[in-house]
């Protein structure tokens, strides 16, 4: 999603009772900022939260952490989040190649990526979020079984996606080449899937890694 | 492609100097029967023979044998294949199930499947030709690197074949998911697809094994 520069954003966004700061901190503690043992579940690009928010409403014994790197877009989910008694979400504005920086080695329970960005150009190939470098990072943070939720309408990213998770190597599960037109009964739509999904199918994986990792590199 | 029966085709299909009457006997001995060592590419499945019969004479320096189990099918193709100079393509008429009773271990250098029937059933799984139960004969068969080169119009055998070849596992290249508006050069189309790609994408993929295998289960 492209962002837009809003003046202001960041005052907004840090008086947040979702928004987390500094999120380093709690690297191998986000039990602790929950408060219970509940499974982890994140979302990296979560745009403007609909997704995610609307997850955490519909399985409250889950904690969803939304993570989005642009200020303007985190605004948005920010002013979404209205009702404040809800425990069960948190927000953090981080790239996600500082992922292994915040989450400690199986921490989280699922990823979902949601629409990411699909790079189009070759060049860019390493900043897709389903890149090699990336998986690597999901690998290290992910419990054992943990899985990637992915889901796209662009078709060169999820071809391109299929072919890295499969080489990687990733077990790939139900997987759906029209996703609106399939048997899948728990999607929950984001803001562009709401907006974009007529003009064509929306693609959709379930991952898992088949082995343990304990190598990453840069982005 | 559904069979029809048609009297006397086995006596056309049987005097057609392309088809190989009881191939079993050439199994370890297929360059002989071309009498040369180029690669044998061969189609399971090859419908009306359009595929095959392009391929052969685009593609002098390869050998092509092409695979078909019904009488009334394999007659269309033996029709089709009018210029007896041709060496390079042979016709046999078996079911997939005994195909490593026809070639030697690594044999073959190429298997195509062109719009396989998609068996849509749960309970007819097993009879796709994607599955883990043909796939075992293919790795077999195979050269080491050799490819599987497959195509459908039909999103749940693309989808079931995608996770069937990811989970034996191979290594997927190549993903498609609209062939006839990718940049893919070298599509010869099947007189289905010809007839019927109107109607939606054509998904296209190309699998090698990873790993060497001596094992087989009956159909």
């Amino acid at each position: 999603m492209r962002a837009r520069h809003i003046k202001n954003a960041n005052d907004t966004i840090i008086a947040s009772p979702f928004f987390i700061e500094n999120p380093e901190k709690y690297k191998g503690l986000w039990h602790t900022v929950f408060n219970n043992n509940n499974p982890i579940f994140i979302e990296i690009g979560m745009g403007k939260g609909k997704f995610i928010y609307e997850m955490s409403q519909k399985y409250p014994d889950i904690n969803f952490i939304g993570i989005e790197r642009f200020d303007s877009i985190m605004l948005r989910s920010v002013q979404k989040f209205t009702d404040k008694s809800q425990k069960n979400i948190r927000l953090l504005k981080i790239d996600a190649c500082i992922l292994t920086d915040v989450f400690e080695k199986n921490e989280i329970d699922r990823i979902y990526l949601n629409f990411s960005d699909p790079w189009p150009k070759k060049g860019h190939a390493k900043r897709r979020l389903t890149n090699k470098i990336f998986l690597e990072k999901y690998q290290l943070i992910l419990k054992e079984k943990g899985e990637i939720h992915f889901k796209t309408d662009n078709i060169h990213l999820f071809e391109y996606s299929l072919e890295s998770m499969n080489n990687y190597p990733m077990l790939l599960k139900n997987i759906s080449l029209d996703l609106h037109h399939s048997d899948f009964q728990d999607n929950i739509m984001t803001e562009y899937e709401e907006k974009f999904s007529k003009n064509g199918p929306i693609y959709r994986l379930e991952a898992t890694f088949k082995e343990d990792n304990n190598e990453t590199h840069n982005c």
